[in-house]
């Protein structure tokens, strides 16, 4: 009989990131996936994902609301009970033989509660790695609810081991995220931007751009807002076409997207085009192809280490987490993000880290799902 | 300004494990007491341990109700959700500067959850031990949600550190439910049996008795019912005085309730009394007095350490954690179980263990509430 | 195509009354059954109503956890909250053409709120009846949410028709718990006592008894358990064979539930049998023959007007229902309770009435279900 | 002891709605005002209405996040079970005397319901009515769980009557919304366009000018964003300066909100404000000063039959609703709705009606509030 693996999609991000997994355990002869969609990935507003989705062949077994509107610290709290009340029922009904929690954002930790409470072995896919934020308390809670670790690095594998899981119960499996990066590489396209909606028609293949992709911090979220503005003036004044993602639903998106709606009211250079969704392809054959990935994003972390693209990480929110030699980290300060802009456009792409997998990753997850033990029961090692 | 510390009470043996903790943060001129009640704590046919509160001196801030009804593991799981959904609303009301999580049950999660969402410092007593059960997973995921840690062991101290906290967030403080048991053990008191409904009036302070503390297991809680038929048969067999306090309102719990309902029912010898609370203090006493407990509480290893009180633990469910001299471990084998408990009332009383604390734990973590850098947020060590 | 179906069952006594419609419904070639079970109806302590209906051949679609414990007014609100919130998802999962909710119980609003928001045609049973308690403000607000009545008498039907439902969506059919009844008087058959737990083998046949149905009402809850002592005190005295079957599930029930253990711990005459649950045809073969039965449950009023069975109403729970000549009416007062008592045991049976149905209900139900246009559209009449 | 009434904001406009009930019952001295704001009165994106309470002195005393993302059917019915977990927890810290829930908006059952359990009075404002939609059923079934009932109209008020409510509970006492409306002509001021956000400088007062109220209804919310769009297409083709308000957040808003955002994307004639909320004095000046006022808003029906402003109403929302001399009702037809808009304002402004009140309901109801008997009981009356 076909283990049933159960992977939890929560967010926009959290698709493309894992989506080499969920086609390599489709095709596995002996797993049957079942997908449960939630979060804002059913939400119009930031790109409805389940669209996308069904026409890369996937079907959701099910679908669960879960996100309590409001956008601040209380709400994302409550989000995650209303993520367990409802995935209970889900489990409940699906019977998986896991479920897969991908991360670290806050609602993860509803898939790993409601897996563990269930008996259900959870295994846990991008564990052990260490940034600032909420995802710190978050991915390592996950991590101790976990029973199955499948992760990006050999530091990584080396934490999870220390916080007292069991050897056999880790595996170094690369990030499924790079899996897609690596495709993209092969393929080698320009990417295609008419697709975007709104596009300056006078921007050829050749035209040097940047990419934002710029998030509001949990403890920071009040001021996130201005700092978005800020961010919205110094690249505006780059004068360099510019394509920038609105930013994740988390607490203090609201302030971060009216910032942007102000900013492009008022705004009349216009070499900023905003950019709601893409299919996870060509998404990442946008950053490769850009002369400078700006923001505080993991893909300028993971992804972009692989893809080899110039990166200028801003602030606190991947502090910790292990960077190839493509990534200049700055503070929020206007000077120095400009000076360091400048120095990766001069600099040109980088060469092509392996530091979070080798682009099998989503396979290797599938051949182990098919063949490890089990369990929804561990001790601490020590 | 004081500090105000909100403490999450969610179920009735919580209470007395916490009791000193509550008392010294009330007494301390820079701390204020939040008292939050929740769970299987507001509940008639646990016992209201509200009342019993409010007799002692505590007044909730806020009761929560957050108990999902159906005591199976789906139930646990939605209860656990529901807990989050209110405790958000709870703590954003009462803003507290930390908030304190006990143990490991598996709703106490929610306490943290919603605790380090709303960046609020979380405080959590008794991690870092070892057990088996859904309560290592919890326990565990705790700790890595937890920004301060009171541990009652050296032992338990180690594993925090280990887990990758910072060694100035973990202090040795002992278990606060061994503060009762020092107390207990001062007052060198008779247990007053007239305040146990329908006691035998034969039975006199010398008569020799049993105690039973036995829990359901999450993990084997479809076959929880029998085994409590079993041990109920067994221990009447023993033919003595014998205190048999009500399981847990935990998944399994209902088929163990039905087993107790209808083995009194047919019950002819009659010497088994059903408790459904007592007063901590006289809980305690009368545990401290008892010829031999029998069970699987945790009560048996932690504050019986202390007492002194010879032990027949059974089963898995305190697997892992550190024991005194006074615990014999059986299995759920009737004849070992018979033979263990024979033996340790042949033994009698042993002497006292410092194992989980010397009984000033509550002083301990009052004052260090009082003095610490509060924070919520954090890095792993490693 | 088969017209969908979807049935909500919430409490125990919601089954045996609705039972004869999810037969109908099962046989009828053009409609398909969807049946969801939830509230008491899982729980164990309530007689597990889920394995009743299994053996009786109906399977549930899906099963829902929707009651937060507490059983006082504020849970009661909650409960009806995470009703709403879980059918939606089943709802939505089922995709029926019709819901349909039963009766009156507070939380049968969460089916009639859950279906008109789905836009889901809502199909209404026992419907513009009248009694005190909160029931009437749930029964008529169901009706003002739903889009076809199937009601119990010609006076229910006025009544619908004036609150302004259009006359062409209003049908007396019969109450549903009366073709049980009718059932059960074809069949002609004595109790069997050996399915009752525990009951005293003196029992024979011809020995004349009392069966006891009271439940605690929501707007006296707080002296909910003193009422029912007094109740067994009085009933005990009569010094007859009584069956006293456990209290609904309602805020107030847990200290109902708490004066009968205590009762039963003292009581020395040992004439009452407490009943958890029975077959409902057992159930109404049971009252049928008993000598009177005493209580505030609508079977007093409702199905014993066709059994002809005497009974004792106290109280005002069953205010403003229509009642047969075989019920006399008390207030919560000893002496007056026990003069009827007596007074109807002299009176013996009565003859049969069709106040509430004929015995066809069920039939008449899935026919009109299968051909009656299905609208979730309306508009009040004047 | 003053009287404390609980009055439930759930929505933005409810908000403008009861202002004059909040402002009478913080003025009368035998009332105290307690102030809950919940569902999307608390949204950055649709305004943030707390705010502008608290410049208008009001402060909240309890804040309820309830509303579940998505806005489709399911998370509509979703939201309300949300919203009842909440209030019963607020109502059971308030201990309100009685609670005011306003109109029929989906989750205002939320408030009637955990009222009617909570066994508080329920005091419904504007019930009655009759118009299309889910409202219809929602608004009916609020009544029958209030206990009593201020009405905006004669007809309304035997609506209720004939619904089966006693006479004694039901009072005539107009619409509070008419109340600011009569205030803004007494001021008799010209609106001031500066405040909307990046309003065209060249907009003088004397400008003729639209403005443009537009829901999606619930029975049709597939079409929701067609129907935007085809509006947007036509309004702007009249070339008029147009105040276009963005649409409630309902099930269907989001592809209505989307059908805006990608029209102004295109619109290159730009004579379409866009305004997410402002001041409600400010509000209704602007539409007692336009030309026309088209969509399908309840205002165009209400306020508007006081300010006499000419109104073109589209579609089935408001059917149903007694309406004054100045609304020409049109089907969802480009023809249709031009011709009238063109007939309302070649006829220009209409006399004041007093369909809807005279101006003075906040101080009636008040006065009611802290006179008339407050039960939660009550019977039908037949």
């Amino acid at each position: 009989m076909k283990r049933k693996i159960c992977v939890v999609i929560t967010a926009r991000p959290s698709y493309s990131r894992i989506k080499s997994v969920l086609r390599a355990i489709k095709k596995h002869p002996d797993l049957e996936l079942q997908l449960v969609v939630s979060g804002s990935a059913l939400l119009e507003r930031y790109g409805n994902v389940v669209e996308i989705m069904r026409t890369e062949g996937f079907e959701p077994d099910a679908v669960v609301y879960m996100l309590v509107e409001g956008e601040n610290l209380v709400t994302s709290a409550k989000s995650t009970g209303m993520g367990i009340i409802e995935l209970a029922t889900v489990f409940n009904k699906l019977k998986p033989d896991a479920v897969l929690s991908v991360a670290d954002r806050y609602e993860t930790i509803a898939t790993a509660i409601t897996g563990a409470y269930l008996n259900i072995p959870v295994v846990h896919v991008q564990g052990g790695e260490v940034t600032g934020s909420i995802d710190e308390k978050v991915r390592h809670a996950v991590t101790k609810l976990s029973d199955l670790h499948f992760v990006s690095s050999q530091a990584a594998a080396k934490r999870v081991e220390r916080m007292g899981e069991r050897t056999e119960t880790i595996f170094v499996t690369g990030c499924p995220s790079v899996d897609l990066a690596a495709e993209v590489i092969q393929k080698n396209e320009r990417p295609v931007f008419e697709e975007i909606d709104g596009i300056d028609s006078a921007l050829t293949q050749k035209t040097p751009y940047l990419v934002v992709l710029h998030h509001p911090v949990t403890y920071e979220w009040e001021s996130a807002g201005e700092q978005m503005w800020e961010l919205l003036t110094l690249i505006s004044g780059l004068n360099m076409p510019t394509f920038w993602f609105w930013p994740n639903i988390d607490a203090g998106a609201e302030s971060s997207v009216k910032a942007i709606h102000r900013f492009r009211k008022r705004d009349t250079l216009k070499n900023i085009h905003y950019v709601l969704n893409l299919m996870p392809e060509r998404f990442l054959m946008l950053i490769k192809n850009s002369a400078c990935l700006v923001g505080n994003s993991s893909v300028g972390i993971r992804e972009s280490a692989y893809l080899g693209v110039p990166v200028v990480n801003i602030g606190s929110r991947q502090r910790g987490r292990d960077r190839g030699p493509n990534v200049i980290d700055v503070p929020h300060d206007v000077e120095r993000i400009i000076l360091a802009i400048k120095q990766q456009i001069m600099h040109g792409p980088y060469s092509l880290s392996s530091l979070y997998g080798e682009g099998n990753a989503g396979k290797k997850i599938a051949d182990l799902l098919a063949t490890v033990e089990l369990t929804s029961q561990k001790l601490i090692t020590y």
